[in-house]
């Protein structure tokens, strides 16, 4: 069972945004390259972050992106619910369902109940829960990125 | 998120094997028709469902597969962590994880909750619940099929 990579990097993008110094602007450039993965793909993410709401994006020469929201307003699980395509964990609960006992199955309710309880969980959970505060021992990594490009 | 078409495909033939009537052997050929998937697919299910110890099977002219345990004995979860081939939902969750932040990252704690509340709720299903008796509505398109065959 797995998020999609599109998701990983969203919930990375966030989690650097929070935790620069003195909420300065972020570029893709850096964030890549802080996680060594894709540029264009992470501009992707970037785009849809800042599309649901959550990056706002700063123009110009010395632009960037920044949140949009403080990290306690936004919780894990609507950034799934943003970022992933679907949350179709069998065939039966996509729009190209084939099989052919679905109309009855009761697959698809015990799938959806574990789902449910899944985003119940992460709806518990904020960015802020994640990174807590910059003098937190388990942002000192992001944050060594952050401060030598500050 | 989803679950492998591998888990997908598992729980479909299980509910196929509790369903034929008097609890006569089924074959991987009739299943794949059934649900009109792949007969190689389904036999590399079949495989590791015997392996780890949901279907039995019985060799010879007139032999094939059924159930190793009653329905109400095969719980979902169980099925799905003999299935799927790992619960990493993001990469710092597999074992070719590169993300640099992870050693002191939240996020990997807050999905591990997650997906513990995922299996726990799946922790209260059994193969039963999803076909109940033979008379149950929701399993009369599979019925109609073992009872054409037997």
């Amino acid at each position: 069972m797995r998020l999609t990579n599109f998701s990983d990097y969203a919930l990375r993008i966030l989690m650097y945004a929070a935790v620069v110094p003195d909420g300065r602007l972020i570029t893709i450039e850096e964030t890549a390259e802080a996680y060594d993965i894709s540029k264009a793909h992470l501009m992707k993410v970037a785009n849809q972050l800042t599309r649901a709401g959550y990056m706002k994006a700063v123009r110009g020469r010395s632009g960037g992106l920044t949140l949009a929201k403080r990290p306690e307003r936004i919780r894990l699980s609507d950034v799934l619910r943003a970022t992933e395509p679907d949350f179709a964990l069998v065939e039966c609960m996509t729009a190209d369902n084939r099989c052919m006992i679905s109309p009855r199955c009761r697959l698809r309710g015990a799938l959806n109940e574990a789902l449910a309880a899944f985003l119940e969980t992460l709806d518990g959970y904020t960015l802020a829960d994640l990174i807590i505060s910059p003098k937190d021992s388990a942002t000192r990594p992001l944050l060594a990125i952050g401060a030598r490009r500050a």
